[in-house]
């Protein structure tokens, strides 16, 4: 018996979710994602109230992993200056897996096209929350302007994961001297 | 009688598939489509061989636009410097426009999620001669490495039209800086 099987529909279907909308889009069809979690229609419909709902629960839940795979962690005493490469290099290492599409994030924004969509929301609050470590490194490394630094990192975050998730650059050799340039600039130690 | 009625089937075709597409993604209907232009189901598929092939061939029909849209003049006699600058005050004032949700060709790569597709592929040879302009002027002003600014300057495109098009960043006094730090580190005179 496989873990798949043996975990629970919320749980399948929020796996299902997270994977098939990073794979084949936000636009999806509930049946594709029944089938994909082996759960009735009718029993995703009592544990989310639409496909929206499971939509931006799956990436709510995702969101911690998201952290553990991007951020150093709390215990991790380098600089502000290393630590915010940390992040870039970890967007270099995900980038080279074929399986790769990009910033899920971003992703369902782009293709929602609502603000106001639940998973939406979510999917800016992770990536405020990105910036947010941004601001905080870039104010402890004595940033002249760690906010505008915090949305220039975000900024190349962005670039970097869509262009490497389109596989028009496979970021070898581009994220390294474009970071260094903007933390030079930004007076960061 | 508009000019939308008097035009031909084949352009408003082109039209309502750039539009639709833009405003709701590329998983709108061949239905919606039609509806929007005022054309028979069938006279679609006797102009284009497949709902893929139009969203193609609407790419290719804007790319002149784009073109008009962002990129200096062959006429402008400004600096290298000047030249790129240019591209991204379109962008900033693209960005400012209610209706703007980022590049379209990133967003048709990023929905489709398929390199191979037509449109993706339209979408690529664009951003590609946008590219291969930003080469050309960083080879100009003398860089350091033309291929390197050209790539870091695509990057920054993308990331400033995709963070504006989901209305997380509003642009304003982020992306001057961030091109000035990267020229300047290029070595642009």
């Amino acid at each position: 018996m496989t873990t798949q099987v043996r975990s629970r529909p919320r749980e399948r279907l929020l796996d299902a979710a997270a994977t098939l909308a990073y794979r084949d889009g936000v636009s999806v069809g509930v049946e594709a994602l029944c089938k994909a979690a082996g759960v009735s229609k009718r029993s995703m419909y009592q544990l989310f109230e639409s496909k929206d709902g499971l939509l931006a629960a799956s990436l709510e839940r995702r969101a911690a992993d998201f952290e553990v795979r991007f951020l150093p962690g709390p215990d991790d005493e380098r600089s502000a200056r290393e630590r915010i490469l940390y992040v870039f290099e970890r967007v270099e290492s995900q980038a080279a897996l074929p399986e790769y599409l990009g910033c899920p994030y971003l992703a369902v924004q782009i293709e929602l096209k609502d603000e106001g969509h639940p998973a939406s929301r979510v999917a800016r609050r992770v990536k405020e929350n990105l910036m947010a470590f941004f601001r905080s490194e870039a104010a402890r490394g004595g940033a002249n302007d760690p906010d505008l630094l915090a949305r220039q990192l975000t900024l190349v975050f962005d670039g970097a994961s869509a262009r490497a998730g389109i596989k028009v650059d496979d970021l070898s050799g581009l994220v390294a001297p474009t970071l260094n340039a903007l933390l030079d600039a930004a007076g960061l130690c």
